[in-house]
């Protein structure tokens, strides 16, 4: 029982390889009358298109998203609304050598156990390219969130080692790896450029906020928003850790430091991170992921080939020093995905 | 559209509330002929049970579970699987207070806000007592998981922010905290004891360690093995952080430091935790759990009423100073869910 | 991947065997604060029950609906809502002669087949025993409909051949049968004691009506009103056709007969049964369910042991002359069951 | 919570509208390295295929099918299947009409009931055409039950009132009805060509065999293949009944008439389709599905428009006079979906 879906009621099923004819979504649950065009995606797409600023792979897609179905009159009309995103400047050569030897931290083994075989042109299924697909969904899902006033925003928190030591949200849009410090982002670009001479890859942490969600999001006791959150992020390729709130810190701290005590205007703190009881509480949902440096690194290292022989693998493709900045539209999106699904859900509740 | 059902094969749906009758699980999808007895659960809801150490709630439950269906002769059938667990020992006159005022930290303010009204006796459905269920569900997965090798432990790596420095496996069991490290134990002793009289709470960071599981579970892109991992977790109570392999660290180091090359005798090194591309590579899967401290304390603390009003609460109920160490269990449970259910998902594949 | 949930926002999921413990059901997804109380199930669980009338198995239960989760203070709060129906007057005996052979009709085969063992007695999770999970499942849904003025009645149209001639509700609940035709019901009766005598059993056709069902329900193209009502009706057991509206006279009639003209008082016509395009119009929503005579018989019949070996089968059991009049209230259960799943599932498309 | 995904392991998704860009589907948990190309599609496309016969609609659609994901080098690689389908010939002129007005026995009134505004061009979504994902689906479902050895032929067993005397499985694929019996498929062509000179339509009943398919497929207690199989048929439009083995004839028998005996040959009769306690029992599977008239007639009919007024519609768009034959391999199609589902979902439970 394969898991290309995501969601309950607002609910996605994704498909596609990074070498094939494209990328795609079929959304499912996605209410009548709201307006949708080609254009309500272009932002978004271009925020994670590859090729975009001097880090990423220079591979270049146009990433223009299809409507197939589901929209009439500009308006989405409740039937499966599919969004298509063509492949165009794929170049499969570099990974003929996937035929034979699988790429250290690359998900090539692990899919050449389970399936077989594999579309290894470009990572095929497991590429970041399929990410593509969640954007789109996610202009989708920002739809039926911005009624009731939902905002959400992802920053680049951490890159390289180097953290932001300060958070403002205007800026983040400013630089080309969404940093909300302009001191910390100068650092990062060096660290970037440094790690791409290296042939090597940097890791990173990203923050989400969500501002504007109601008290009620979240289905206990195991589709709780924080749970569904987690997954949905940690779904997401190089993402090796999720916290909510204080997180991993909130284990450091006491009862007394961490409980957010409740005043007549709301919370007084938020260590919380919006979240209690597995349902938000109406302030600020704020989670973080940690993103690994990508694997794809331009030094020869040592793995086996299918047969379990040793061999050394030198892979020349078009990659990204990190996953980081090309992922915050991603992170945002997933974040949106889940929140308009369990604005649906709360209301069969009411 | 609620939650209180998790996995797509092994599936288990849970109910029952803290002061109700019990709490228990029905499982849809355990293949048959599967022995299984009430004996099965016994060690497993005794590492759970509340009272069984000086640090936990003085509350005292047998915690013997029932089968109510799906077992015949000693055999499960392949019908549904109904376990029951009666609360015995529930004092509800503590939480009379919760019909005016929320407690911060606690599921009380949210609940009410989502359902209108909520059975707040012991923290009724968000009750810790909750996942007595999960425990006995996670004893049938692991009868599936036998026979094919795979073994789960978890451990307190953090106490009150003192850490475990070495990871001995044979001192876990022996220990109320479930410490592989006698020294660090004593510590976190001491922080437990302190903090009781304090009357205040403590969190912590457990990890989790399954061996034997084989190359291919997990379903990309969006039921990953980790992600549901992450989700499993992250729905336990107190839960405010989830990492696999490296984790958080991952994002400081660099493609080549984090890379596992891969030799003819398996992985070089495990920055990964066993998962790459969201499906099992055959080494050991390794994930870390972040607890807050428990929102349960005896001091008075500021917070509303039902009304939006001023007011102040003192909460004299029975609890744990820190949800380690009876998550432990918790957490294995669930662990042992997941892979169970991925490897009967993977027969699908096959 | 096992099958005992049914419904997608109002889902329940049964559990339970005929001579265990006893049945159950848990429903999640039922919105909070609707009143419920044991006093709730007595009337269509009296209706059900066995021993109730001259014609149906001797067996005595009670059938007293416990509620072990979800009620406080009088009112559903959101969490899952666990019923459980305990077995009471179980007697095995007569069951043991199916740890050797098949009987003709029934389960025993194909269960055996699937699971390689399977818990006979009394017919165990095929037994219609499992309806009453059904039965108490469906007297919350009602609870959900009622408020928005949805009815629902069930009726005998045809037993061992007979059919009613007219349709008077108000005598439906005057007579053992739930016949609607006073004049066949005497026939039906007198069908009814010729086949007990004989040791034979008879089969019938019911009728359904679901009034004051607004348009909108239904779920195109797969969760169509009439393909879920279809599923719900065919998955009690003995059911072995089910038909909406003119059914399976629609395929004589010309489109020109069949189609139901609109006029300013609404449809002239109700061929459609109150679906078009698989979604409620409004109308009256009408279908009939076939079922096969019960193959408990008390005569000897050709059959083979688990060895594949011929045998003879003699079965001394207790049991029903047919399957109607007492799958009645479960025919109503699942109707609402359906309704109640598709009023919820509409809320998230407004 | 929208409804346009079928199956549980093997799980499609389908999409499109008639006069959109085209028609689709998604097919989740297709087992990796079988092997599909689009040659493969297309008998079963040229099957269904409108303008093929002098019955059907004028509309030519070439109706080849793109692979746009899912499989490389010639396997199926366990990735999602998207299989696309352009509209060529749509001519939308015709349906402006439906703007204001409603056509009796169509969608137009439910699904403007239920979604403000739809598509209505050529019947949008609940357009016949939306069954071409089906049967695309259907070949890939088919390619899963090969090997096992299961076969499904589906033929028209009587149209218009005209019921095919005997059953020649070898004349069904030889005459363009799909009907078994040479002498009544001649009264059934006059039957036609008399309804279309009136302007009018005629409906029909089908029957679907299955044989090959082992003992153990389904999952009582509600995805019982005769339940799944109920749902997966009443969901095509145009049906309102289906039937099990001897179906609404099995009211009428006695137990001792209905039950099949059970020899060391097997079965002495199929009374119950191949199908007994909602599990296959080895025999061959026999479904009868009752297809209503279409409701698009060339005569002026009495309905309302929008605003609920008293009008008159007279519809000249393209269609045919019955939905069979066309529907024939959609019925094959829905009917090896759920078999391949349900060959799957076994393999979870051994």
């Amino acid at each position: 029982m394969a898991g290309n879906s995501f969601g309950e009621v607002f609910r996605i099923t994704t498909f596609g390889e990074s070498h094939g004819d494209g990328v795609g979504v079929v959304i499912d649950g996605c209410p009548p009358r709201i307006s949708l065009s080609t254009e309500d995606f272009v932002p978004d797409m271009a925020r994670r298109r590859p090729g975009t600023d001097s880090f990423g792979t220079p591979r270049r897609e146009e990433d223009k998203v299809e409507i197939l179905s589901g929209v009439f009159e500009g308006l989405t009309t409740g039937a499966p609304i599919t969004l298509f995103i063509r492949n165009q400047d794929a170049d499969s050569k570099p990974y003929e050598v996937l035929r034979a030897v699988f790429r250290p931290g690359h998900g090539d083994y692990t899919y050449f156990k389970k399936y077989g075989h594999f579309d290894f042109r470009g990572g095929g299924r497991y590429s970041s390219r399929e990410t593509a697909a969640r954007v789109a969904a996610g202009v989708v899902a920002g739809k039926i969130l911005e009624p009731i006033g939902v905002k959400i925003v992802a920053y680049t928190l951490e890159l390289g080692g180097i953290r932001a030591g300060s958070i403002n949200l205007d800026f983040v849009e400013k630089n080309p790896l969404y940093c909300p410090d302009p001191a910390a982002t100068k650092r990062m670009e060096e660290a970037m450029s440094r790690a791409r001479k290296e042939g090597d890859s940097l890791g990173g942490i990203a923050e989400v906020r969500a501002t504007g969600c109601p008290a009620g999001f979240g289905e206990p006791v195991f589709d709780k928003l924080d749970a569904d959150l987690a997954k949905a992020v940690m779904s997401i390729g190089t993402v090796k850790g999720v916290e909510i709130g204080a997180g991993f810190e909130a284990a450091r701290f006491k009862g007394s430091e961490n409980n957010d005590l409740i005043t007549t205007d709301g919370f007084q703190t938020n260590q919380a991170g919006g979240i209690l009881g597995g349902i938000s509480n109406g302030d600020e949902i704020i989670l973080r992921a940690a993103m690994k440096p990508i694997p794809s690194i331009s030094r020869e290292q040592d793995t086996v080939d299918r047969q379990g022989r040793s061999a050394r693998v030198k892979f020349i493709g078009r990659f990204d020093v990190a996953a980081l900045p090309r992922i915050i539209p991603v992170l945002e999106a997933m974040v949106k995905i889940v929140l308009a699904d369990h604005y649906l859900r709360l209301k069969t509740m009411r």
